[in-house]
């Protein structure tokens, strides 16, 4: 690829994107539909004119990985963590319930083989981070309760996925599955997840410190940007997703972080107002990438919409998917429609399910027929909840509108 | 190359050219300095852990293309206008000079066949925009007169090297010379450098409006880059280098643009203001990315030191092409200090040299041996004019120290 071919595909997406998602907003649709939209239209599934190379998916992995420090920084830690019981526990139904009705569709319901039933149900575990917090933060919803639960589920849900995927792998390779392996990945996920943001707390006090001394402009810039990266690096070496790196960052620059055991390391409010008038313009310029490049890998061309077993296949995967993610929301102690409004926002399964899907196909556990029936499952997963979110919140207040 | 290792090559060269430019700065040396070296340590010519790939390479692009529109946007064109004729002067001389002298030495003084003399005149005829007008910004130098003069004549140096490259490359591979081709693409790059900054003035009016209107943040950041990228899409269709497409877009929407026949259209200050605010920590991140690659693509382990004859060559080499610069500089009717400075401030051959040298020894002209002196030359001119510069400022008053 030239680079003159490489600006111009840059051109091409951030235009696309821009002007479909300023369409479906004045539709009244959510913006990140536009923006997924545009992937579709641009990517094989309508015309075909791009697909994503190794630096479109580079800079749209920066664009995740910024969107979950932004996410971070807007965090109250506090919030999280009285929200941190029932995110586990919505986390933990929406990993098992899936997996578990997807096990149990493919192995007794088609008569598949029980390592390509547990790999169906490992795919639809999958929680897309990014478009679940990406909806709740288009509709002003992320700093409610229901939204901290649903940010502390994807999170933890990321997480599990990640060992899952660990495992699966393993399991698809060599043929027998290590515990251990999972345990361990899972103990170096939580120390990360301790001792990250203590050491970009650290670290943020030495940037600052810098700033009052450097002669040079663009500190901030470069600099932040430096420390975001090395987290999603330092989260991938600890073998956790490196959007959580990102998350990290972004929690222990935020104005409310604290530290356990009440060590005081306030950041100073006017140094994260400008950090994030600074790093905004860097985000909202790469976050669209991600989502173009999730519509760009949704190849809808590869289902053979004629054949009648995908169908059977779509409908049943599909109600095990959306009842799985609905169903874990129900014991949340939260009014019905709250309720709702969470299990809904659970339910896309966007890029982290393609990743399971392609590497399903990849190592042959999955043939083209179940690879194309979890791809409608996708998109449909992705593409409609936005909608019901945006319709839920407008017909039914929630606490947030009656206590501002 | 893995997304992972990508981030943390990205991390590298982030982190490496920012302590590397504090550093720099705190010796007295431009920051400049300090992102070149951040390349020649992380490239083959030290450690060789990175060598600059197609991502990079996109993402060094876009990072000049960047520069040159915030250079645009800082332009006064009533200014550069009046520093035309000037510009052209110099530029032509620190054009031809170089060809001229190079040609002699390689003709006469080394022997070389027509096509070989041609191309190392070529290749001496660069000037770094880049590098030119990032010590002049550094230096707080940039809208003075002599300024002006320089960037004037650097941006028509950009373009005249691009016709000689045009012409080289069908001379070396047809091994016949066209100059109606290269009398098309001048005429090419002059009406976009007519038209380009109209069409851009009234593309801003539109986004301008659309600001008011849209209900999603983010629109400065995606569609002003979609702005300068699609001018530096158009550059290239026109047979212009893609950054002088990033020039005429940032002129466009510099405060002080005008439009011929006195068509009123202006900037809202306020409107000028957000683009800056916004765009700025955008260019601050990709800028640094473009100077280390340049210190990337500068291998100095291709050089065998060892050889007498290398040391002949760049020294001869080298004469010429300071020579032939500085001496274009000495016909401006400007106090003798300032056509030093302006003559020094036209010696960096940086990214542009590079570009000529590679093609020579992918296209056979050049051999080893010319190519390693090429690089030694173009080491040297890019490397230590900056310091050339910084002290002759600091000794010296201007007449802009003179009248601020």
């Amino acid at each position: 690829m030239d680079t003159q071919d490489f600006l111009f595909i840059l051109l091409a997406i951030l235009f696309t994107a821009r002007v479909l998602a300023e369409l479906a907003a004045r539709a009244g649709a959510p913006p990140v539909i536009g923006e997924l939209a545009a992937g579709i239209l641009l990517g094989p599934s309508v015309f075909g004119w791009l697909s994503p190379g190794e630096t479109l998916r580079a800079l749209a992995e920066i664009g995740i990985i910024l969107l979950l420090f932004q996410v971070g920084l807007e965090t109250d830690v506090r919030r999280l963590a009285r929200a941190g019981l029932h995110s586990a526990g919505l986390a933990l139904a929406g990993f098992g319930l899936p997996m578990l009705f997807g096990f149990v569709v493919m192995y007794w319901g088609f008569g598949a083989p029980a390592l390509v039933a547990v790999f169906v149900g490992g795919t639809l575990t999958a929680t897309s981070i990014g478009i679940t917090v990406r909806v709740l933060a288009d509709l002003g919803r992320q700093q409610t309760p229901e939204g901290q639960i649903v940010l502390g589920a994807a999170v933890l849900d990321d997480v599990l996925g990640v060992v899952l995927l660990a495992l699966l792998y393993e399991f698809s390779a060599a043929g027998g599955v290590s515990l251990a392996n999972g345990a361990k990945v899972l103990l170096f996920v939580g120390a990360f997840f301790v001792l990250a943001p203590i050491v970009a707390k650290l670290m943020s006090g030495v940037v600052h410190r810098m700033e009052s001394q450097t002669q040079i402009p663009g500190l901030i810039p470069t600099v932040m940007v430096s420390l975001v990266l090395f987290f999603a690096w330092l989260a991938h070496v600890m073998g956790a997703p490196e959007l959580l790196g990102g998350f990290a960052a972004g929690l222990a620059l935020s104005r409310r972080f604290f530290l356990p055991f009440g060590i005081a390391l306030r950041t100073d409010p006017r140094f994260s107002e400008r950090i994030e008038a600074q790093m905004q313009p860097i985000i909202q310029l790469f976050t669209p990438i991600f989502f173009v490049v999730v519509g760009l890998s949704l190849n809808l061309r590869a289902v053979d919409w004629a054949k009648p077993e995908i169908w059977l296949l779509s409908v049943s995967l599909l109600s095990v998917a959306v009842a799985g993610k609905v169903l874990g929301a129900m014991v949340l102690p939260l009014p019905a429609r709250m309720r709702w409004l969470v299990g809904t926002a659970m339910v896309p399964r966007g890029e982290v399910g393609l990743i399971f899907a392609e590497i399903g196909i990849q190592t042959g556990v999955l043939d083209d027929l179940l690879y194309a029936s979890l791809i409608i499952v996708i998109a449909l997963t992705t593409l409609v909840p936005p909608f019901l979110m945006k319709w839920m919140i407008r017909r039914q207040p929630t606490v947030a509108d009656l206590s501002p």
